[in-house]
């Protein structure tokens, strides 16, 4: 068990470059942890000549990320390429096909073909890892899969995008509006130059794809995946939260219920007492309520090259040990083909928030269309005064279903004094 | 590997009860995550007729619960006596003698006696578990061990200890002393008839110690902690870290640093806007900084049936699903020699809070003691005016060594104008 273990690492940018660093600065307690030195043998990626800050000298070096499969003197890939498609998708599967196991960091990859690759790889008895995938270093698929595998689970919920978490918090800590933040975040590299990807919850509802399926023990269902982004949270929303005795989260949150798995990813009003509503800027939490276990929250950094670096070794030293779990944490025949549910089920309470105009009858208007659909009020709150002018008006509702909410929303924007698309925004139980 | 994995497990108390109910209810959750069935077959208690709420028909009973270990059907063993010698020690060298795994949730016996067990369990190639021995259903050990195994770790932290965080809390939120509150905890069963165990921060220092070995990968040294418990903390000083802007805690921390591996137990000032700081009643949590990974942070239940079956399963899915994993997470050739740093060499900022005559001079006599040694104010409090009574003066000190503290606090002390013991209590910082 002493010869090293032999890596090729496909794609060199900020993560490739901390798995490198990784492996060389703490290659004592890596080699001391793995049983056996684990080290870089070949690499792939787009530019040779860019300074990485860890030399690449004596790494056999590929032109074609997918190649690295086929070098004999590869025990292991670690696919950091991105992308659900194209070559990390290629790598993969060459590796899986040629026996080698796979460390990727690769959440949209996994959330889109992950049923397919992790059948290949029970296949081949093959291991496919991947907890640098969700919540960077925290070790949150490890202690999913494993820690709490003997509980049924019956939700999880996570701040699973550190940038959209980092706008919130900012927003709400400066009383600064979205557009405003976010421009500051590009400018301090928290957000990407083209933003969507995170800011409208693909990113988390990737992760959260991934979360649920080991949750669960279910194949992976991104497209069952409710998503909505957090370009509609306004500096007011984020302040009447406050006066409600709520902050704003964009979470990622799965359920078990009667009728199956329903997976959502929006933004959330959630009790400021709660753990996860003090988990602030780029940081990440997830939380799991297993039957026996109760609930567990894991908290740290969920990106960046060191946090992910961390993930992506603490894998390989799982392969290096040989300590083999399958894909989903249990064997394909075993998972569990619960339905999912439509966001249209949904059953929670709401926060609605409307800009009408100050005269007398608008909000019998309002409460007559929620009456009509069966929608009770916990409470109301309107601040200031300004007849003949827009004021906001805020509602806050008993539980009640999305599909009724949808509805009572398309009513109540379509009334003469209300001035604005209403902002609806679900409040999140602990 | 559809055989089913044959389980002894020796003390049917709450947890033993737990882990036979889960077993039972989540059969087919354990036996999916273990790629096979887990059925208790033997058992062992003092008390055959004792309502488990579990029914006992079908196993096999033995008196001496170390004869399980020479049941020949018996696959594992399960060790829940507790007690870090007698049967408990006992039935777990036999069961590893009899090259057979053991789990256990028994930390003292691993404070005490772990680095011998480990190096049995290394010897005979057999895996010895104990996720429940540290923070109950908190996956806190395979975290560390595997996790985070690819960082040098620079600290750990954490409240491990129930009924102590319970007891703080309550003493907080209410403004009540310890003497009340620990009778009420006592009454609701949050604390035993004889508390000394946990309020004394022996039960917290029996966990330190298992958690640095993993941190450190050096072999366990509970000697080597130091330990204080919270008897000593009063409202008085609850009121005034509020008004510091801190949370008084009782930490477990250990810390590498150049001369070695510093490691103690004792009430602690922590800035109120940490996250551990806002772990509240009977709740734990574990933080652990890694080189790479940066600070992460578990939280979750630490004791109780549910959560503490919940991490003795998870050790025997592992054990059914052959992942191995060192005792300390790296082979006893690789532990490190790390010295352990005595207590009078610790460096940090002090909290003092004295009851002195308030009258002139008496300042200048506390403040000229620490000037003699050398040690700096941060900054003072003196609350309420009362010439000639008693009255709490607080001092907050720069950071500075134990040794001189100590010193400081003994001529302070014997200060005619100091009416009582002061009151140390060490600032943590984040």
């Amino acid at each position: 068990m002493t010869h090293p273990l032999s890596v090729a690492v496909a794609g060199l940018g900020t993560v490739g470059g901390g798995v490198l660093k990784l492996l060389r600065d703490n290659a004592d307690v890596v080699a001391a942890h793995a049983g056996r030195p684990i080290a870089v043998t070949a690499v792939s990626a787009r530019d040779r000549t860019r300074d990485r800050g860890v030399s690449l000298s004596g790494l056999r070096w590929y032109e074609d990320p997918v190649a690295l499969a086929s070098d004999p003197a590869v025990d292991v890939v670690v696919e950091l390429i991105g992308g659900a498609d194209g070559p990390a998708r290629e790598l993969v599967q060459a590796a899986l096909a040629a026996g080698k196991p796979v460390v990727t960091a690769n959440k949209a990859m996994l959330a889109v073909h992950g049923a397919a690759l992790a059948h290949e790889a029970e296949e081949r008895h093959v291991p496919l890892a991947f907890e640098a995938a969700v919540a960077g270093g925290i070790p949150a698929i490890k202690a999913l899969r494993e820690g709490l595998a003997a509980n049924r689970v019956l939700r999880i919920a996570g701040i699973l995008n550190g940038t959209c978490n980092y706008i919130l918090t900012q927003m709400r800590e400066r009383g600064r509006e979205f557009a405003e933040v976010l421009a500051d975040a590009q400018k301090l590299g928290y957000a990407e130059a083209d933003p969507s990807f995170d800011i409208d919850g693909v990113d988390a509802a990737h992760k959260l794809a991934i979360l649920a399926a080991l949750a669960f023990g279910r194949p992976v269902a991104f497209d069952a995946v409710h998503v909505e982004g957090i370009r509609n949270v306004s500096a007011l929303d984020i302040a009447f939260a406050g006066e409600l005795g709520y902050r704003i989260k964009l979470l990622g949150i799965a359920r078990r219920s009667d009728s199956g798995i329903e997976a959502r990813v929006h933004p959330c009003m959630v009790r400021a007492s709660a753990p996860i509503a003090r988990v602030d800027g780029v940081f990440n939490a997830v939380v799991a309520e297993g039957d026996f276990v109760g609930r567990v929250m894991l908290e740290g950094r969920g990106a960046g090259a060191g946090p992910t670096a961390s993930a992506v070794v603490a894998d390989l030293i799982d392969i290096a040990r040989d300590r083999l779990t399958p894909v989903w944490g249990v064997g394909s025949a075993e998972l569990s083909n619960a339905p999912s549910v439509p966001m249209s089920e949904h059953i929670g309470a709401y926060y609605l928030r409307l800009m009408v105009v100050d005269r007398p009858g608008v909000i019998a208007d309002v409460t007559a269309v929620l009456r009509d659909l069966g929608i009770s009020l916990e409470s109301m709150l309107q601040r200031g005064r300004a007849p003949g002018e827009a004021v906001p008006v805020v509602l806050v509702t008993h539980e009640t279903q999305e599909a009724a909410m949808r509805e009572a929303l398309s009513r109540i924007a379509a009334l003469s004094a209300v001035l604005e698309a209403p902002t609806l925004i679900r409040i999140e139980p602990e």
